[in-house]
């Protein structure tokens, strides 16, 4: 999606150590009108995979998880970091390493939420290893969920976590795919 | 909002200790569809309120927060409730005790993000005393912006915080008001 890299190169901000912040359109601040065209552009490239939900992990997947819903007509579920007080009954976990924070934390979702029925599109807004989205995969898998695929913002291709993922013949589709962004200079796929 | 009334009445779940759960709409689940037209709800209360930016908590409030912003076309800001390695420079911090979880914690929000030239909309899934709504609006305080208001989801009334902050002044707009929830049965204002 043009529109996204001609964002990131504007408004986003290249740190040592690969670390890209894009907090005044995508994790902090959220440029609503043009998260709107990026969940337009999801739909557009998933609305034959027949998905009957969206899945994602709260905080920052919930914005662009609402905007592609609001085009495809489906529920979102938010998988929450912490088992908390105001989850009742049973849940599917999966234990997911971040390293931003350099933890380990647990993905819940209700079971009431997923089932086999399903056909599950899994967004986010930043794919780079892949452990948040291989603990979502994990989770549709206990639900017995089809799974269509991944819709990603942006995704960091050097860091290999999408790769693997296609590789084993799953579809990731990610609106910006950077290649390397070394030097402060980004280069996309 | 009766459609929001309604709703509750078919999905949400009393629970001793006035606990009222609309995971499979607004908190854990989101019914997209029934979100945008709670936003476009908060659109027409507040459209001639001069609302430059709306600010939300992270997470649940983040959906209702976008529905709203997108019929508004005004960015959104979520505060994070732990200072992330992912803030960088100096921040806007607020402290708030959360009774569902029996805890203090801190709000941030990054300086760039809200200014003297905002006028700023308030927008929360729920409200009950008010602790999360005060820190915000704490914040704006601290920012030096106007403040055009609070959004609601669903105000538990008797709890008092909204009417505490209407004493004071405070524009605040629920959509549902729940005046009681004894014996599972809910009664709105």
């Amino acid at each position: 999606m043009k529109a996204l890299e001609e964002k990131i190169d504007k408004e986003g901000i290249v740190y040592p150590g690969n670390i890209l912040k894009v907090g005044s359109f995508l994790n902090h601040q959220l440029d609503v009108d043009f998260l709107m065209e990026m969940g337009r552009e999801i739909e557009r490239l998933y609305k034959d995979a027949g998905v009957t939900k969206i899945v994602t992990i709260e905080s920052s997947g919930i914005a662009i998880a609402v905007a592609a819903a609001s085009f495809m007509h489906v529920p979102v579920v938010f998988a929450k970091k912490t088992k908390t007080s105001n989850l009742s009954g049973e849940s599917y976990v999966s234990k997911v390493h971040s390293f931003t924070h350099n933890k380990d934390y647990d993905i819940v979702i209700s079971k009431q939420f997923i089932s086999e029925n399903d056909c599950v599109l899994l967004i986010d807004d930043f794919l780079a290893v892949g452990n948040a989205l291989n603990g979502l995969i994990d989770i549709v898998g206990q639900a017995g969920a089809k799974l269509a695929g991944a819709a990603i913002a942006i995704e960091k291709g050097f860091q290999g976590g999408g790769d693997a993922l296609r590789a084993k013949g799953i579809r990731v589709e990610s609106l910006a795919l950077i290649d390397s962004m070394e030097n402060n200079k980004i280069i996309y796929r």
